[in-house]
């Protein structure tokens, strides 16, 4: 089965898109360790209905799903299927994607950005969206403690780990590997992801 | 102050949008208790700009702002300032708004949902928007366990607790009270809110 992979790779800072048809498989891999990925996916068929990060909470009561739980649509619909995780198993539906605001406010406008890498990589497969939508980070480490407060920790993947999901439509799944390096999400070096679809 | 209040009562089940200008202070009351109300902001400006819980909670690092922080829009430009909190103090942002394919999953496609009073409330203003924002859900009471297990639990708020905000720019102010009658978040029986203008 793993001979039919087709890899493609996101260099550091940068996003990729990739199709998948139902019934395929596609994990994020994190090649380096360390490294959060912001991970988006929309119907082929209709590319506003998208995987809803609000919406898989609701259907799941979870604030992310466990394997063989879905991710659903803001339609509700199943999109993409947890399938596997082999990572420490920290990811993240709660942070919004780092954005043109988010670096301004930082001192730094022009920075690259997961909203920005998302909207060029959905731009090479002639798609366009309105709204960032709320991204399934994976790997990336935010606890959330009793009172209610977020805590922003370094990713702890370790070279080679990944997630795996089944797509439950066709889809096209975007993946931004996480420019930030002014604060220690990515563990300040921005490093390559790569996208397995099999 | 309050002398110059005005009072737009929001029927069981329905939704009311009201216009609020900036520095102006709008509260949500629950009337005879145990109420959730799905509450959206749009910039009055551009109303493709609106209230985000996601760049709330990345701004705020907290699952809800505490009184004094800000709810941030999609461009993290501050919108609605929590200014304080007559309830026991369970709200929720975790929460997508109940829509019509949440209903036809319960078997009742054509029952009222927060979804389509949000967009029934904004025609009354002559707004449409693509996409229905994930809400915040005043008080609405669904506790977080350490497993990231989400409790749906009955709405604790007693007759006439209530929920300020001040506005942070000029914006349109939507409520929803919510029609759900089929989980038990509003003990079972929609009641009316009433959203205060000052």
């Amino acid at each position: 089965m793993e001979s039919t992979t087709e890899r493609t790779t996101v260099p550091a800072g940068e996003g990729r898109a990739v199709r998948v048809a139902a019934g395929r498989r596609v994990r994020v891999v994190d090649l380096e360790g360390g490294q959060v990925g912001d991970l988006f996916a929309f119907a082929a068929g209709d590319p506003r209905e998208r995987l809803s990060a609000a919406h898989t909470r609701s259907v799941t009561s979870r604030l992310f799903p466990e394997v063989g739980e879905a991710f659903v649509t803001d339609r509700r619909r199943p999109i993409l299927v947890l399938a596997g995780d082999a990572s420490p198993g920290s990811h993240d539906m709660l942070i919004a994607a780092c954005d043109p605001a988010r670096y301004a406010a930082l001192g730094v406008p022009e920075h690259r950005s997961c909203a920005r890498n998302l909207e060029l990589a959905l731009a090479e497969l002639g798609i366009e969206v309105a709204v960032t939508p709320q991204p399934v980070n994976v790997f990336m480490r935010i606890p959330v403690q009793e009172s209610g407060r977020l805590r922003w920790l370094p990713a702890e993947s370790r070279a080679g780990d990944s997630i795996t999901f089944e797509a439950a439509m066709d889809c096209v799944v975007v993946v931004s590997a996480c420019p930030q390096d002014m604060v220690g999400i990515n563990n300040d070096r921005p490093t390559p992801l790569a996208i397995d679809v099999w």
